[in-house]
């Protein structure tokens, strides 16, 4: 199943909430878009609202689709916004691509290398990605497959496979000044709009193996990445294994899992995302995110 | 005023949701407490909720404190929690103390410098710190004057001291071990159980001048650091406006301010948290926050 959180044209109900679009969560059907149940009418953030709920994702889909009374919508008509707003955590891997960790110039981690971007560094699908010129202007790209966690599981219990409510696509977009200078990277990843995310979340049986997906990148059309999600070093489930040994993942949290070899910045000379561009990032299976740069 | 989020006594109301202890936003005022408008019914999150309802804590625990009918508790028979469950996001300083910046022998930032602790590692008063002996053994305190956000401001409006709400107190923390060997510090900060948090959400009003503010820590009694807030490198104001100018700070994120001179790990020989273990830290008119240390 193939969910989405979207803008979707306003239906007269007796909610008494007219004016102003609803924000619904949605299951994608060909041509149409049927909304799924709300846990709190009128949140912002449906789809993690249902996470939280502990909500089976494939299941509510289903019966959503088998319902006669869920509102139906055109899929042309929707805005699809980034499927999670808010999640109470981004937790991202470094240099989990052989070659990546080659292109850098970096040691190889003997264990996965973890860093957080703010959540409120989400963008959603053609949302632009804004850079501030004059903080930074050596803006780069990474394509991630983003693992968005279903049931809870931390040090009482390990994280699996079986704990991943849905894939989605992230590309983590990082000011390699800021980056760098920091030491710790979070400042340079985690300015506003510097997280998108989305279109989808695509369920578990949809993608199938995680660690056999082809990964990439386009800048304005020409390829940057091109790369194999078997290529990580420590695949989704050691990731999560290791994760959960110091830290409880929660319903809705998001996992990125690093990106393959072919960014920007360590292209000689380096190459950085310059106002106008339009870059999208794309996991096979799971979908393609696109987004347009805008400097001020 | 002086807010805390606690689990209270029960009331027989009509809300259908007996069994179960309550958790409510009070405010304190001498032997009672008087419980706070609620913004989503049951919710774990009260203050949370006021926040980001872009309501004026001072405001709301006046007119709490002038109704007839909001429930009134003893004091005594709260149990006081963490006052923020899952703010939006931690955003913590690090080397932000001339001489503990010395103790460390890391180069003074020539700018703030900034990572992330996540949400999920917050504890509340009194609730064991936990650490995992198998994975860690240098876990070190470090008391900070925490800030919570109150008016939501970023790039497109700097943060200033009055987008501050309530100032708290944080200890922050910090296996030694895992966070020089992942060179990225979130991992061996964001532990569960490693953000303890409180007591209480204290106003600007009550507090006066952040800079002018002991801050001290004592294991088992015995002072470890012991300092003031006027030797902050970057003060408060200052980290707002750097902050904003790359990450909006929306209602309810916590700025963790850095700590002073004094923590364990390089004392000579390195002092760290052992089992049974009680660490107090504390800022002067912000409050005292005590958590006992638990291997396992």
């Amino acid at each position: 199943m193939r969910l989405a959180r979207a803008r979707v044209p306003q239906v007269d109900d007796d909610r008494g909430d007219a004016g102003g679009d609803d924000v619904r969560g949605v299951v994608l059907a060909g041509e149409r878009a049927v909304a799924l149940p709300e846990v709190t009418p009128g949140s912002a953030d449906p789809l993690l609202d249902l996470l939280r709920a502990g909500a089976d994702l494939g299941e509510v889909a289903r019966a959503a689709l088998a319902a006669a009374d869920a509102p139906v919508y055109d899929r042309a008509a929707l805005a699809v916004l980034a499927p999670l707003r808010r999640p109470g955590k981004i937790v991202a891997i470094g240099l989990n691509y052989r070659d990546h960790t080659a292109e850098t110039g970096l040691a190889a981690p003997s264990e996965p290398l973890t860093f957080a971007k703010y959540p409120s560094s989400i963008a959603g699908p053609g949302e632009p990605i804004v850079v501030p010129a004059a903080i930074t202007t050596s803006v780069d790209w990474e394509a991630e497959l983003a693992v968005v966690v279903g049931r809870p599981c931390g040090p009482a219990r390990p994280g699996t496979l079986a704990d991943v409510a849905a894939y989605t696509v992230g590309n983590d977009v990082s000011a390699r000044d800021l980056q760098f200078a920091d030491t710790q990277w979070t400042r340079g990843k985690s300015l506003d709009t510097f997280c998108p995310l989305g279109p989808e979340l695509v369920t578990p049986d949809e993608v199938g193996d995680p660690q056999a997906l082809r990964i990439w990148t386009t800048v304005n059309g020409a390829t940057m990445q091109d790369a194999t999600t078997a290529d990580m070093i420590f695949d989704v489930a050691t990731l999560l294994r290791h994760l959960t040994a110091t830290v409880t993942l929660e319903a809705g949290d998001v996992v990125l899992t690093g990106t393959p070899p072919g960014v920007g910045g360590f292209r000689t000379p380096p190459v950085y995302l310059a106002d106008g561009d339009v870059v999208t990032v794309g996991v096979e299976r799971v979908g393609e995110l696109t987004n347009p740069v805008r400097h001020v």
